[in-house]
């Protein structure tokens, strides 16, 4: 019989597995020491929960699962897995209200999109995403920044740099050009630019139908010099809403610095769109300059969102890293844990029929908080030797016949071919030594 | 919009996720302590990879998921959610040829099953399993046993007992009175035995045809006094297989103990039956003799599923812990950790407008280690008291007018009361006192 996974999954055996976690429990104790509380949902939602919250695009791209009834008869389809992480904390504020606010959480875990297989795209993939529900202060977008700065510095990424723009400045700009009617084709073409740049964009958006003259426009406001901030402030005067978003992103700013984002680091970026739907408010996303890649993540405000659910309007801003980017980035920078096995030890056996001496030495070991593994099949002591060395093991403990009678275990560290012979109580204090140095 | 969740499924809030997240963390410790490496597999297979492994019954509770062909086109149901995490592991070890084994592993992750939801059973639920795939030898039951208790052990279960048996002596016994072609229906009643008692299963034995003569040998064999095995033994003397079970269950017994286990809490139990079609030796399950609740645990040998998807037999040993179990019985112990904030301070802010002496007071703490929540409201500082008081931060530090000038910060450990107005150069210091006191 043929074996094969699902189209677009994949397997994490143990040596890509010891990095992905690392990052995974570096993120969420970087996550933690900001003040985000863990959350999780299940897999599968309502159908109707999720069904008109992606777009049309989104919406064929959910997997849906058939009910099963009593004694597993087939119902209709009416469960769905989810499609990301934030329509299901939508739903959970939105059925907790007694939830005290601001709600700032964390949540790390698979998400499942149909979508075509492709090189780096898969059908489940991890996000890890930091929101806080509940505030309507610059504060809220300036803590998401400041927590995906340091996780990144955390992870060796400490160049990351933050693009940052508002929804609501090129919703001005349109209304200024005389487009607003078409800020959604607007919004879709301008996203296109760091792909396609400013001519591909220019012909896409007269592909749309935008006039010459709208698209001029558009380009002196998005692309010319001196300060951003100055210059939208400057072309859209007169118009409130611009005005109070060009205040919002200086206070983002101002705010992620005293935070600790270097100053350098945070920009902000006219040009940028980000393709969700539901932001309102300041957007932004994480570069990392020197890196061949997109965006490895990216945030913003969505202050309609939960209001779809509860009924009531909810303020929030949430922001996402993409954890499949940041491994294939630590992988190429060298800066993956090259740890390859669990535990740092593995004891030998010499006489299969009466291994005590080495499930002792085992117990002792593990009594003293040092990771020891126990060969298990009878083999001879070279092929164990070897069996080490391929699973990479960083020391083995050899128990033969003189050091059952003994009392003494012989410690070796593979890559330097240092040896040792040590009575077994001692072997957990010299293992420990070698373990810290 | 009346918002629901799934039938059967759950949303972890904070309070839970900490207690959860604690639980994890510790189970992966020991595993990996002992030498087993972390495995992940994806949450949907192909159907034809579960069906057919868990019984008739099992089948009609795997959810089943449409597939979607390009551009969102409903294809036929060929994709299902897993059902354990047992035949993933089977389907991963027949497509990695190259794997070195014997090959320890661990998973934790969720599971789905269409089950009717009850008290206590829920759709989705997480298994906490331990597999040593590739070894013959009763090392690998050992292990698997003494990993278990010394999971239990750090999550405060010390006095868990194992209950062991071999399946091949249930088949023995079969043989030995004539009823080998009933050797299922014989398990399914005596599984049974904590339940409904010996007069409970004596009626369903009789109800399924067994002469009482037969009924009556088996409880002899059974339940009759002194040392299982050896009454075994006798009973079952000539049969060569039951031989080599009573061995194998002597081996695992005296290794475990070898190993760790308190010899008085590894138990022989002929009348253990366990459900699972696919056991082919020893079987156990853990129970907690002060707990009213069933077994929290098991395991067994499995020599026979690998090699329904790889051709080739390959033997096996596995484990399972379950999560939502423990986590029941450490809440009604008062064992489960009260922590109830990510952070252990919350740093308030005194003019909205102008948060800066706070930021730069969350930036001081969280570059010294120390986890820091903003408050990110314009509230009056004695909301944010209260705030504080009922999210259940260990810490406040208070930052108003006086404290901005004097660049100090006044913190406050609300159990106890103290209040201290450092420096700011020296508040890391002070509450990485009282953290570690």
């Amino acid at each position: 019989m043929a074996v094969h996974r699902a189209r677009g999954t994949r397997d994490f055996l143990p040596e890509q597995m010891h990095e992905r976690l690392f990052v995974l429990d570096t993120l969420a104790r970087v996550f933690r020491e900001h003040g985000f509380e863990p959350l999780d949902t299940p897999a599968f939602e309502r159908i109707e929960t999720l069904t008109g919250k992606y777009g049309d695009e989104g919406d064929k791209l959910i997997y849906r699962i058939l009910e099963r009834g009593e004694g597993g008869r087939e119902g209709g389809v009416d469960l769905a897995l989810r499609y990301d992480l934030t329509v299901p904390l939508a739903r959970v504020v939105a059925m907790t209200p007694d939830l005290r606010l601001p709600f700032k959480r964390f949540h790390m875990g698979p998400v499942w999109r149909a979508d075509r297989p492709a090189r780096g795209r898969f059908r489940e993939f991890w996000q890890c995403d930091v929101d806080i529900v509940g505030s309507t202060s610059t504060l809220a977008e300036a803590e998401c920044i400041a927590v995906q700065h340091r996780a990144l510095d955390a992870l060796g990424f400490g160049g990351v740099v933050f693009h940052l723009n508002d929804r609501r400045l090129l919703r001005a700009i349109a209304r200024h050009l005389g487009i607003e009617d078409r800020e959604a084709s607007l919004l879709v073409a301008v996203d296109k630019l760091d792909r396609i740049g400013v001519e591909g964009v220019t012909k896409e958006l007269a592909g749309r139908g935008f006039e010459p003259s709208a698209i001029e426009g558009l380009w002196s406001i998005l692309l010319g010099d001196g300060d951003p901030l100055e210059r939208l402030a400057h072309a859209l005067s007169g118009d409130e809403d611009a005005a109070r978003a060009v205040a919002d992103v200086r206070q983002v700013v101002e705010r992620a610095v005293q935070l600790g984002c270097p100053a350098d680091r945070v920009r902000v970026e006219p040009t940028l769109a980000r393709g969700l739907d539901y932001y309102t408010g300041p957007i932004w996303e994480l570069v990392l300059p020197d890196a061949d890649m997109g965006s490895v993540g990216g945030g913003g405000r969505y202050d309609g969102l939960i209001g779809m659910f509860s009924g009531r309007d909810v303020p929030a801003v949430g922001a996402a890293l993409g954890l499949e980017r940041l491994l294939v980035l630590r992988e190429e920078g060298g800066a993956a844990v090259a740890r390859r096995t669990s535990a740092p030890v593995l004891i030998t056996i010499y006489d299969s029929e009466r291994p005590d001496p080495s499930l002792v030495a085992a117990r002792v070991l593990r009594d003293a908080g040092i990771g020891a593994d126990v060969h298990t099949e009878p083999r001879k002591l070279k092929a164990q030797l070897k069996y080490a060395d391929q699973r990479g093991y960083r020391f083995v403990a050899v128990i033969g016949p003189d050091e059952d009678r003994e009392g003494t275990v012989t410690l070796k560290e593979l890559a330097s071919g240092e040896q040792v012979r040590l009575p077994l109580d001692g072997a957990a204090g010299w293992l420990r030594g070698r373990l810290q140095a």
